[in-house]
């Protein structure tokens, strides 16, 4: 059995002492824990893009893996912190919707835990950093083997993320960019799966005010400089510059209208 | 018993091969030696950062843990490295004080040994690159369980962080901002233990020029946008701007001038 | 025996979920393997860096270690995935030279083979995402000891980096910034060996239009902010300013020709 691993995942970045503080506060509860970085680079409060992050990321973890997810716009005010179980993973996240999005390709409903316990969170509790007072050391515990419902009571209601699907017309889907990657590249909500809706014949898009001229299957297959439509690693339309950056180009990023057409 | 663990600080930043370099140079000494990344962010050779950085991380850390920090400007002149033992925790830091705010809340003296004993160094020592040569193969070496006192003989003298406390008198406090982080949050130098002396009477906030009309127990109590004043995570004053950037806004940094009226 | 240790370079940045997809990849083939980040900051598809960062900073590993890098602007296309042990590592790299430069520090040819054995990839394979759906796998079955040769066939050419050697003449050497570290220091191909063939005459050294009056032994010997030459800690010239960032005053960088006149 290999130690317990828990992954962190924040908008801290790493210029400040707060990981470090968060890393020591889970290996002063349990100093055997593997502690594996996910990210620190999500930008500042920004729970939406901790939530693409988490439903693009996590899937490809293997069961029994403790994920700690702190982007907290709401911290030290009435927001819960929960404890899911879900897909085979354990979570602990702020109550804003950051894990609803990954929850969607869950095949059974989670179980939700609000952490009420105090045994089990650091003294005294920061107003304003329970990454380091509760979410840490509730994982820490956790990779102790303590059973989930120690940390709380179960929860039914939690925030969802709000979330915008694309609008299906028999010759047309109207999307959206819902993330911009670290190379430029705009992806959208709308899946292959919503593409083969619209039947064999050939398809025309739009981003903004752009339209795009040509789908390749992968970047190497269009000329440098070149902006195309392709099926991004987790099967979503995808619009990028090859060897180059398509979001600065376009000045577009996320909430840019997309527009498919057969 | 786990695998013991070295953490690692430094201002190299992730795009150069010196980070990387320094962990193959711990491992070649001990291949079980668990290596955790706590900050490759901290401005180049920007001592101070460090220096709030240690004292604010290293604290939640278990007994134990061996720290590697090297944000250095002196590297290759006489400054000599040191091995410091207090507060549980063992540092292996250049001596330019970038460890002395920490081991100001240390209950006991440090133990400080200069290191002195090529037998542990990598060789042939390069003039320019310590991290890999000195310093990582000295703490793998402490991580194999040598004597600490193998390394080199005991100092009783070493640089001192400057320090500027605040100046208080009976109806006002003086001091300054000490640290930007990631998020723009202006901490200063003056702690909740200060400000109880003035007492109970309402408080009045500047920091530079700028009059903070609200003082709030977390950001969440703050209106989107508004500029407050709180307590940080570890117990001092601070400034922010809920859901926003204060240093940015306020184009405040480290050195700006606080006071707080009674 | 620790468990085996596989490192991660990429250009994948830390605000984007692909990291974090990589690593779960591998430890669901592996819960036990080690995960260790090298870097994720290297430029966005640029080659060079990657093959500079490799030849600096694996040299220092133990022998044993599986090092893989995706910096991977032909992802999709024809170009081969290639496993490479040499000089005691492992590498899982895309078949685009970046590898080769570290590899002329070898003494002995490398064994290289070409991945072409689906058997130990995830299922199905992005045509953009190999490092999660073939690198990642692959280096996660070698920790599991499979056997390299089940990965595919042995190869015998690769695509090599271009090399462009410093020219040496009596009493001069023309050569190049090859690399800007995170300080700003101008790292060059011109080696202390080349240098000392040029005798013990004083040296007078230019970089771009700029001549450099000084060379000293380390940072801490040059007056704040003056511009020197030294030997950087891999024995190559480099121009630095102390305290100062060499690349950004002088407004150059990789490419920018330098001269060195006995």
């Amino acid at each position: 059995m290999p130690d317990p691993l828990i992954t962190l995942t924040t908008d801290f970045g790493e210029d400040s002492p707060y990981v470090a503080a968060m890393k020591g506060s889970i290996l002063s509860i349990n100093p055997s824990a593997r502690l594996l970085d996910l990210s620190h680079q999500v930008p500042p409060q920004d729970v939406r893009h901790a939530a693409f992050f988490l439903a693009t990321a996590l899937p490809y973890f293997p069961a029994g893996v403790i994920h700690v997810v702190v982007v907290d716009p709401g911290v030290g005010s009435a927001r819960a912190v929960l404890y899911v179980a879900g897909g085979g993973q354990h979570l602990l996240v702020p109550d804003n919707g950051c894990w609803t999005l990954l929850a969607g390709s869950w095949s059974r409903p989670p179980m939700v835990r609000r952490l009420a316990e105090p045994a089990y969170w650091r003294h005294p509790v920061s107003a304003t950093f329970h990454g380091r007072d509760i979410f840490a050391p509730a994982a820490s515990w956790l990779s102790r083997s303590l059973d989930p419902a120690c940390l709380g009571p179960v929860v039914t209601e939690w925030v969802q993320l709000e979330d915008r699907p694309p609008t299906v017309a028999a010759d047309a889907i109207h999307g959206e960019v819902v993330f911009v990657d670290h190379f430029g590249n705009l992806i959208t909500n709308v899946s292959a799966a919503l593409l083969a809706g619209l039947g064999e014949r050939p398809l025309s898009f739009q981003v903004g005010e752009q339209v795009v001229q040509r789908q390749v299957r992968t970047y190497a297959d269009a000329e440098p400089g070149q902006l195309v439509a392709l099926f991004s690693s987790s099967g979503m339309l995808e619009f990028a510059v090859a060897q180059g950056n398509a979001a600065r180009r376009l000045q577009m990023g996320i909430g840019t209208a997309v527009l498919v057409r057969a």
